[in-house]
């Protein structure tokens, strides 16, 4: 197994090379800013990993891999100018940066570029990665647009908050895993296994997110704590607490947005069981994520990669 | 030849009838809305009078049709939300009937659903009409950028203006054509000429709006007359009057923005001889558009469609 570092420089370096076009310089200068902001690049990874199961070599699996993390970075873009937000990885947005003009066009580009680099592969697995690429990239839409709705919303079920992050951000997930399974010839069982492996981790990692936000060391977290709190987002924690019926939810709900809400809020979601509940869906994702490895185990297939990326992205007691 | 209106009206019930999901409705109800609001549909039927020169059934190419009008609706609701358009075809624009978020999203989905049409074709043809139209999509984005930087710089050339309007609505058309081509398993020449006759015959239509947008019957055009020149656009026919370095228009253009000047501009630009310099300038890519075709005729090729598209799309004697 190479190690999940090695894949992270390794694909660092395509996105820089990704060949860009100057002019427009308005354009570029924005795509080029945007891709050399960083993350962990965990997408683009996936695919290398699940490629490696079926002996793909990193190079073939590349660009499938850059298309994920291209469409990835284009909803970014888009979905920060939805959400107002001023500050992305610690750098300024690119609607902030530029304009909002600028970052509508460069989104679009971007998603452009997605799909130019799934034109890398002429043969039959074009047809397949494609026809996956378009229904995950549909159903990022569509959990877009819930989440906004959600905004509008006096209550959402936990349910419904599940199918949003289902289709917001864990879809991708299941659809970069894929894409190893695709460039790799494999039937659609084996398809289907990993892409399940893929949606339940991101599900189980979004759950962990809701928690950190309220629980997480912010020197580790890498974000304000409480943020969540402060806007009363209707996470899933959010939601558990509410589902108590307890009416110190309901003044916590009243409370002004400031750090003594956030202090209450994390007393309260413990006494009330919230976190509790949360970390036990946060860790039946987990499970059936790892159900999907036996099944891949038991056709032979090596799964040891998979595993250390799941160790890697959740933290089983938060 | 199968007519103009026959593929139109075909055309029209292949998008009312294109399937999209229920939920979230916020973003179907606008996807739903838009491509109601009709429009001539003149790119798709580009690709189908293409495919009928290679004996394509419609039913065969309606899908690649398809993708490229989702493509030109997704690029109006971005374009308008960009230029803050209050109407489109006399109706209410996206994001000014639901709002930005909506629009932006509503356009980002469109865009899939381009794609998505585009997966029916899994066979060797597919990698083609996935690059040419990824070529494609990436100028027009390029194009719009050059449109909107336009607007804030002191001047403009010629060739940078062309070089725009190509980008931005001709490539489109091209493509529309070597779509056809493609299908129809023809080779790159072929192909060539097919999509240099659509881009030729764009940048004169182009030229045409801009010429129609001050001396146009309103009635027929269907546009307030004037607009870019309420607005100092600097369009071929604005750049053909600046050329002439006179300086009757440099007062023109600081005039106020009413009537007066547009009835001004009207005989001024007549009297600089800009009017018959830009109705030159597109006889002049008519003209290149006519040369493409006795290429296609050489090869045996009928062209008698692409003609009678050629004549309905512009009037020579403005």
């Amino acid at each position: 197994m190479t190690g999940l570092s090695h894949y992270a420089a390794y694909l660092e370096n395509e996105i820089s090379g990704i060949e860009l076009s100057d002019e427009p310089h308005n354009l570029y200068d924005t795509l080029r800013y945007f891709l050399s902001l960083g993350g962990k690049r965990m997408r683009p990874i996936l695919t290398l990993l699940s490629g490696e199961i079926f002996n793909i070599p990193k190079e073939e699996c590349v660009h499938a891999a850059l298309s994920i993390e291209l469409f990835h970075n284009f909803s970014l873009i888009h979905d920060d100018i939805m959400d107002g937000a001023p500050v992305r990885r610690g750098k300024p947005t690119v609607h902030t940066k530029w304009n909002t003009n600028i970052a509508i066009l460069s989104g679009d580009q971007l998603y452009i570029e997605a799909y130019h680099q799934l034109a890398n592969y002429s043969d039959h697995r074009l047809a397949l990665l494609l026809k996956s690429f378009n229904e995950t990239a549909i159903e990022v839409c569509q959990g877009q647009q819930m989440d906004m709705d959600f905004e509008s919303l006096e209550t959402v079920t936990e349910e419904g908050y599940i199918e949003m992050i289902r289709l917001k951000t864990s879809v991708l997930l299941g659809c970069a895993l894929e894409f190893g399974a695709i460039l790799g010839n494999q039937d659609e069982e084996t398809r289907r296994n990993l892409y399940e492996f893929g949606v339940s981790l991101g599900i189980a990692f979004q759950i962990q997110d809701d928690i950190l936000d309220l629980y997480g060391d912010p020197a580790i977290f890498g974000k304000q704590v409480g943020g969540d709190i402060l806007s009363n987002k209707k996470t899933l924690l959010f939601l558990k607490a509410m589902q108590t019926g307890d009416n110190r939810f309901n003044e916590l709900v009243r409370m002004n947005a400031d750090h003594q809400k956030v202090a209450h809020a994390k007393i309260l979601f413990e006494e009330l069981g919230a976190r509790k509940a949360t970390l036990d869906a946060m860790n039946g994702y987990y499970d059936q994520a790892m159900e999907n490895l036996k099944q891949l185990e038991a056709k032979g297939l090596k799964t040891d990669a998979l595993h250390a990326v799941a160790k890697f992205l959740i933290t089983r007691e938060l």
